[in-house]
Parts: C-alpha cells; sequence; structure tokens
C-alpha cells in the first residue's frame, strides 16, 4: 500500500530564528502591522510503500531521524494519510 | 484577537523539485527503499491580530501573496486556528 507523509520540520521554540524574525520585519515593513512571532521551517511530502500506516510512521520517522530534521535545533511533526489513487495516477 | 497561521508552501506538482530528489536518493542510500516522490517546501507558522477568523485569513493571505510564496514556482495553504492563552505566554 502506499501512504503519503506530510512532516513539518521546525526549529525548536527554545532557539531563536533570525530568518523568521526578518521576515516579520518585513511583513511590517509592507503594511501587515499585525503580524509577529513569525518562525520557519520545512515541509516535506513523500510517497511511501508499507505493508500498513503504522510501518509507514515508523518509516517516516527513520528518515526525519536520519537525515531531514537536525534534534539539536529543530523538533518534527509526521502525519501519515493512504495515498488516493487519483492523486497517485 | 490573537490567531495563529499555518502556512504550507510547496512548489507547484507540475515541476521538479531537484532538493525533493537528492533528498528522494540519500534517503534509498540511507537504506530506506519504500519512498519516492519527495517534495520539499516551506512551512511558516505566524501569530497575528485580527477582529476574527477571517480577517485573520485576509492578512495571512496578504502576506503569502506579497512575501512568503512565489506564484510561479509555489501554491501555498493557509490554516487559522485562535491562539491558546496557554500557548501565547
Amino acid at each position: 500500500m502506499t501512504f503519503t507523509a506530510h512532516i513539518t520540520v521546525m526549529p525548536l521554540k527554545e532557539l531563536l530564528d533570525p530568518q523568521g524574525k526578518a521576515v516579520t520585519g518585513s511583513l511590517h515593513n509592507l503594511g501587515l502591522a499585525g503580524v509577529h512571532d513569525v518562525r520557519i521551517g520545512k515541509h516535506i511530502t513523500l510517497q511511501l510503500d508499507a505493508a500498513d500506516e503504522a510501518a509507514a510512521k515508523t518509516i517516516a520517522q527513520d528518515a526525519c531521524k536520519k537525515l531531514l530534521s537536525n534534534p539539536v535545533m529543530e523538533s518534527f511533526d509526521i502525519s501519515i494519510v493512504p495515498t488516493v489513487a487519483a492523486i497517485k495516477a
């Protein structure tokens, strides 16, 4: 079975996010004054073949730990959904 | 009222994603053979002050169009949730 994993990798709350801080400033300059606390991370989608949802989650966690996130600076969050045939085609 | 906007900016489906392709190869090298079609985008969270959820969504869309996404290469998706006091504190 094929699953789609949606993975969000964000900088840890305890750390400064200089990119987010720069974007906050730029948004203020563009006239969007009500925006604050911008934080910028990565969103990764991937397709994976696995027997069931639990196995798919294990593979996705493995991918996050080995390559996609840096545990010193980032946290990750995974959601797994079965890939709909129409999307797969 | 304060809202949290979760914004996902992804490369358009029609376009090649060289970063995703490189990551697919790396995951295969790490032994995760069942993974394919990796696509990498940005995830942005921001806090914004607005009268209601509709107004908050308008501000977030404005931010995406003016700064956070490139419409030629990327699509964006916004979800707005009221900021819980405990998270805000």
